[in-house]
């Protein structure tokens, strides 16, 4: 990067750092990411510009109310931002951005595999069961993927290998993807554990009347799981709240899952937008550490319908008072998929307190 | 799993690890990707097969002399290898596979990314300049990739927001990646290390014919970056051997090639057919301990295009006595992308003999 423009860059990231109520030292890289987020978009809201930019959440807001601040972007119709002339001088000469094309694939919006032939079948009717679906429960974390993901999730394992034969394990599944595999036929055997009474009868109710014979099994995470699933499966999923023991503790159930004759294989879904880099660093080196590798690392697999943004380390930074909530879905998650590659050993093996849990701010 | 196929893989892998030459413990999983592979192919020569399966070329090796023995699979025309009756019984009934429709999106080949717009003009230009490349050398273990995925490495970095005014360094360029990013004239700055001359010297006269300013300098990466390169670069690009001291080599001298005040990205690539994932752990666990963490891994991302298959170890293992060499690419490697998110320290810093840098035998 040429001197002027880090130059701008840092003095930008120092003036960042200051702003909202938590204390992060925002990178220079960041904001640079959210000025191409901006450029390439045109106009957007915060949350798609942060979406975009890929970076963590509080970041993007420290970063937008200092570039909103420099005149560096402006409002438009209250919630839309872009860049200023002065913004669009910076981004074009300073930081030399030039073409505003995506060039994700359009076909498979990024994510590797496409829904077609028998698999389309099953997605028509996944669709219309998960249309009658339990309301989201904030108070269990949930955030539920759109349909299509879940099948795409189906799709990507069944790729993979991860679904003929084997016997699959869903730790929580607001997501219905314990549906979306088993409407396949291809699992051996599906078991979904989950702390939600009513979903946990609404996937009971699908699977008798759809003979999918999946195992329902009431169980809260923070407990190690019952022993006799601790070690019989082939294959875990798991969509963790995506704070650093959240992460860590549902990976180590899924470890914790899985038999140790075979080369075990999991899942699990980790934003960038609630997620900063250190804890990605952390949460990986969990899962060396456990015995597994990652094999696959795809961006922005996930997308969350849900809008809700009144999670306390939002409402602690003070995003709300700024900008209004989402109108369109834009909450991310990228698909890790890891294989056991030595001896497997949960990071997290006993009892684990609710507290760290869900603490969106320790990184 | 159920236990009778378990135990039918089971009794398949045990056979499997005493073939051969290399001592290897050969997995259950990794006998029924092989099947896999072959049920879905249909029928493929050895080279297609250990491609498809994502599998240690030494095991499938192993594995393919024992399904042949067993008469799970058998040669049509010599080279080409095929499920028996015997085998897709073994397949279906047992295995439960079932579909051997492939849903990796056509369009990107589920590499995230396409080539399109302004990117295909450069793509139309690169292919033409490279055409009059220098030819391959073996003893600089030099595999070259196909010129399309040269471009389509720059697209994904440009998709990233690795490209636009940054300051980016090759260490290695058998694959002439410095060109498809330099024509694009997006990056501030692009240096190549490599100690081929006749490469270098093609390079050179390809920068100053189109005026890319690229920075050619001739350097054994055994060695440490010269001091004036260290620490100045933005964005690393590496394709190392696929040995555990060949990758964590490389991956150092990227690292140590990053400024320390900006968040630096590096990429590299790795195999499944040369890399067992006990090596991607060992390789992957550097990278955190150097400070970075993986945010992508795209599988089958490059294609090589050579079809050379004399490496020692291939030879030692004794493959070429009973399979035929390759008759068009099938070599692929994961591109992985790498992003600070701790303090840069790279694990290698002095010197590195070359004996171990080509044991591809080391896991």
């Amino acid at each position: 990067m040429n001197t002027k423009s880090l130059k701008i860059l840092e003095s930008l990231a120092k003036e960042a750092s200051m702003k909202g109520v938590v204390k992060r030292e925002v990178s220079i890289e960041a904001v640079r990411r959210v000025i191409r987020a901006l450029y390439r978009l045109g106009i957007a809201d915060f949350w798609t510009v942060t979406s975009n930019s890929g970076e963590y959440i509080i970041d993007v807001f420290k970063i937008m109310l200092t570039l909103l601040e420099k005149g560096i972007v402006e409002r438009k119709d209250k919630d839309m931002l872009t860049l200023t002339n002065k913004g669009i001088q910076l981004a074009q000469e300073d930081l030399k951005f030039k073409h505003k094309d995506f060039f994700t694939c359009k076909s498979c919006s990024g994510k590797t595999i496409v829904i077609k032939g028998k698999f389309l079948e099953i997605y028509k009717k996944y669709s219309k069961i998960v249309s009658n679906r339990p309301k989201v429960k904030y108070e269990y974390d949930q955030a539920p993927i759109h349909p299509q993901d879940a099948i795409n999730r189906m799709v990507f394992l069944y790729e993979k290998g991860d679904l003929e034969g084997k016997e699959i394990i869903l730790l929580g599944d607001d997501d219905l993807v314990s549906l979306a595999i088993s409407l396949t036929k291809l699992p051996e055997r599906v078991a979904i554990l989950d702390v939600d009474d009513e979903l946990l009868s609404f996937i009971k109710k699908v699977s008798e009347k759809e003979e999918l014979n999946i195992e329902v099994i009431k169980h809260d995470l923070r407990h190690p799981l019952p022993e006799n699933l601790a070690g019989s499966f082939d294959v875990f999923f798991t969509d963790p709240p995506d704070t650093l023991w959240g992460l860590i503790l549902f990976v180590s159930r899924g470890v914790e899952s899985l038999r140790k004759d075979i080369r075990g294989v999991g899942y699990f879904c980790m934003t960038h937008a609630d997620c900063p880099l250190e804890r990605w660093r952390r949460v990986l080196d969990a899962v060396l550490k456990m015995g597994m590798v990652p094999t696959d690392i795809i961006h922005d697999f996930n997308t969350y319908v849900d809008l809700d943004v009144s999670s306390e380390d939002y409402v602690t930074e003070g995003i709300g008072k700024y900008f209004s909530p989402p109108k369109a879905p834009w909450y991310k998650s990228s698909l890790i998929r890891i294989e056991k590659a030595g001896e497997l050993k949960p990071y997290i093996e006993g009892e684990m307190k609710g507290e760290e849990l869900y603490d969106y701010l320790l990184i």
